[in-house]
């Protein structure tokens, strides 16, 4: 059996490696090749903790396992991340327990890749402002994922906590890109790519507010109850997601699909557009919403990746198990 | 982390290590503190393999986690069991994986443990002749486990296959007890204690068969459509189980539920009785029935001790994880 410890995902796996795993597994999603199997997702009655896994088996690559963990909101007390993900990875052809890797970093990393893969596909060629709702630990990942897709020329940003918006601007800087603190209406005015990356329970982008043309990627709804743009931006835009059934049930589409403002059949895969059978955006005009609700199989496909460079540089820890 | 490979199991935890690791889940989850989550159990589409998790948490030990693993039909041809389990167990207080442990033995263990929890707890105090249906692998296990709970002076044994009826001869020969193969009517004629363990899909001991005062341990039945029993055994007997849910859907007591002719309220959880909230037997000629359906709570607990043991003896692989 194969340990690759979370110390060492930073050196084995970077945005170019779980771009490429994201965009392979969503085209095989799509493609009937892989699929997640149902997520267990237990508030456990100790220490406020949601523990849960989310797995699944991708026939094309042979990646089976699963992604276990959770939140435990008094780890940072601690010096600890609250969220704790490990992935194990099995052997598809005996059961063997094949790898177990560190899956902070790795979660990370493929849900910024998610967006990424989003924009790739579905922004306008030429989109020139990035805008991005949220500044939480994730926003960073996800704002460097995207510049690498489209050349934008200036970041604009809008949290609830105005005080942490200086992670935007620092990250902007990183990648030598102009920052800029708006509000909603400047945010819709001027953004040509939008990642809203929170943990709201009500909207707070709404369809009023959006231009024609925008590509937004939500990818903080992966709950019962989240939501982060109103029904009314659900309706006006031309929908994808990584997995329908998440989508219309815990992403950001739910509250429009309860409502019966879109139905499922309105929702299209991401990886149908990867692979050729969805034509995706249409036009300059056209608004596209990309709802990151967060599979299984993108963590194994990351993991998989991981242990493959964690081998080929020598620093897989291998246990006679 | 802590790595426990499924070789060091056998000199870390045995028969007495799993009864009492056993009988304790068994009454947490009687009195509430244990839970376990919903289990996964996919046809991956690969390999015929049957892959998924059992989980739980007990609040009392702590013990989180999950066993993954599956069927594999192909490995017998590779030198492999076709079973593969490895058990992940967690942090409580903080999510951080905290060991990986070969479940192989482990399942073989605590499956045998939890028919003589039933023994112990419900069959007659003079039982003296133990009945066996089924001689497959796991028949070993659950023979030497019921033997350390009665004074049985003999086994007697039927098999579907009766060239198989060897491993019961020879079972009972390193047991220092005295073995005959014999046909059902017999079985029932002569057993004090009859435990099933096949993987049978249609009834093969009968209502009809049975003698007053008699104690069956089902424990071959943890799929819809699997059945040891008829219907009229079932309504015969009084009833127990590891897990109230699981026996009335999956366990042995599906189709007399199905039928109406028990409901759930009949079956009474084997926890009750070791907190003593339930009576068990009560008088020398009731029928007991215990529906062994295996929960993944009973593989946290013996998994947990075999990490305590591991550290213990020194044979635990800690990795910087």
């Amino acid at each position: 059996m194969i340990i690759v410890p979370e110390k060492e995902i930073a050196g084995l796996i970077g945005r170019a490696e779980a771009f490429e795993a994201i965009e392979n597994i969503f085209a095989a999603m799509s493609s009937g090749a892989a699929y997640n199997f149902p997520v267990i997702r237990e508030a456990i009655g100790h220490a406020d903790a949601l523990y849960g896994f989310k797995s699944g088996f991708d026939r094309s690559s042979l990646a089976l396992g699963l992604k276990s963990g959770g939140y435990w909101p008094g780890n940072a007390e601690r010096d600890l991340t609250n969220h704790q993900s490990t992935v194990f990875l099995f052997d598809a052809d005996t059961g063997q327990a094949k790898a177990v890797v560190g899956g902070n970093l790795l979660t990370a990393l493929r849900t910024a890749a998610a967006s990424a893969v989003s924009i790739k596909h579905l922004a306008r060629k030429d989109a020139k402002v990035l805008g991005m709702i949220g500044a939480g630990h994730q926003s960073a990942f996800q704002m460097r994922a995207a510049a690498e897709h489209r050349n934008f020329e200036k970041v604009i940003g809008w949290n609830f906590h105005p005080e942490m918006l200086s992670r935007l601007e620092e990250t902007a800087s990183e990648l030598g890109l102009p920052y800029e603190s708006v509000d909603l209406t400047q945010m819709g005015a001027e953004a040509d790519v939008i990642i809203s990356i929170t943990s709201s329970f009500k909207p707070i982008f709404k369809g009023t507010q959006v231009r024609p043309g925008t590509h937004i990627a939500c990818m903080g709804t992966d709950t019962k109850g989240k939501q982060e743009v109103d029904v009314e931006l659900i309706a006006m835009a031309t929908l994808f997601t990584d997995e329908v059934a998440q989508s219309a049930t815990i992403g950001e589409c739910q509250h429009a699909v309860a409502d019966g403002i879109v139905s499922k059949d309105n929702i299209n895969e991401i990886g149908a557009v990867i692979n050729g059978t969805h034509r995706g955006r249409t036009s300059e005009s056209e608004i596209t919403l990309f709802d990151g609700t967060g599979v299984g199989l993108q963590d194994l496909a990351v993991a998989s990746a991981a242990v493959d460079l964690a081998i080929k540089k020598g620093v897989a820890i291998e246990v006679d198990f």
